[in-house]
């Protein structure tokens, strides 16, 4: 029996979408390259999480994270702070010129996801998102990795 | 209303894949960097295809499938030929060494498969590759991208 192979799917949808989140992201003069957004979304969505966290949660390796948190620190638009019991663990926040830039950002992927969208039932993007879902936890079980959560990294909720 | 926003997990799906086929193919020790893998299941389906129909199938952008082409030449796993009509345009080929290894590269392929699929029916899958797939013609219809099948590419069949 032939089997879908899904995961070429994936890697084409995910280039596309990366080069279009470079369109958009000139179009609107943000400070990010594409390579940073996974990262900075991470420290929008869920502030005090540490490099590692933000590794688990994105998919990106904890050294392209440090390497794209030095950017980003760089630029202005995110900030550490050491943890209070253990100096060596950094909380990564938003800085007030991430905020400034925060509404635009979220704009982006929601241009994206108007595009993608595009013909499809609420429905039918309902059922698909559970499915990518257990890809994923099928993927971490086998890497051996765990997700994070808001709760779990001790951000703000 | 909170739409699902289904590209954090195809990115996400997409990083965990790349660690897992960078595990498989080095336990399989096959003479390919997980970069190169896209490109080269392309020439392994559709022997005959161009650098840019390489491109538009697999999403990568030229300047990188070009890269990866040369690299693959070196390590003496594709070979090109020159268009008759077009001496400017190059046909991509597998090589004998190249023969060697496919098994084992669709065998990667499908092991990566077996982790994915854990614990869904063959129905789910099945209705998520038309999802997906829509999802990409949105994407390549905003991006101007057109994808080139085996027919038009006058490989063989």
């Amino acid at each position: 029996m032939e089997r879908p192979l899904f995961s070429r799917n994936i890697a084409v949808l995910y280039r596309l979408n990366q080069k279009i989140l470079f369109r958009i992201a000139k179009q609107k003069s943000l400070p990010l390259e594409v390579g940073q957004i996974p990262v900075m979304m991470q420290v929008y969505r869920y502030p005090g999480l540490t490099q590692d966290m933000i590794s688990a949660n994105s998919g990106v390796d904890k050294s392209t994270v440090a390497r794209v948190l030095k950017q980003l620190e760089e630029s202005g638009m995110v900030r550490r702070d050491a943890d209070q019991d253990d100096r060596r663990v950094n909380h990564i926040y938003t800085t007030a010129k991430a905020e400034q830039y925060r509404e635009r950002v979220f704009q982006m992927i929601h241009e994206l996801h108007d595009i993608l969208y595009q013909g499809l039932t609420e429905d039918e993007v309902e059922h698909a998102i559970p499915l990518v879902m257990k890809m994923r936890a099928n993927a971490e079980g086998y890497l051996g990795k765990s997700k994070c959560t808001k709760k779990e990294a001790g951000g703000e909720s």
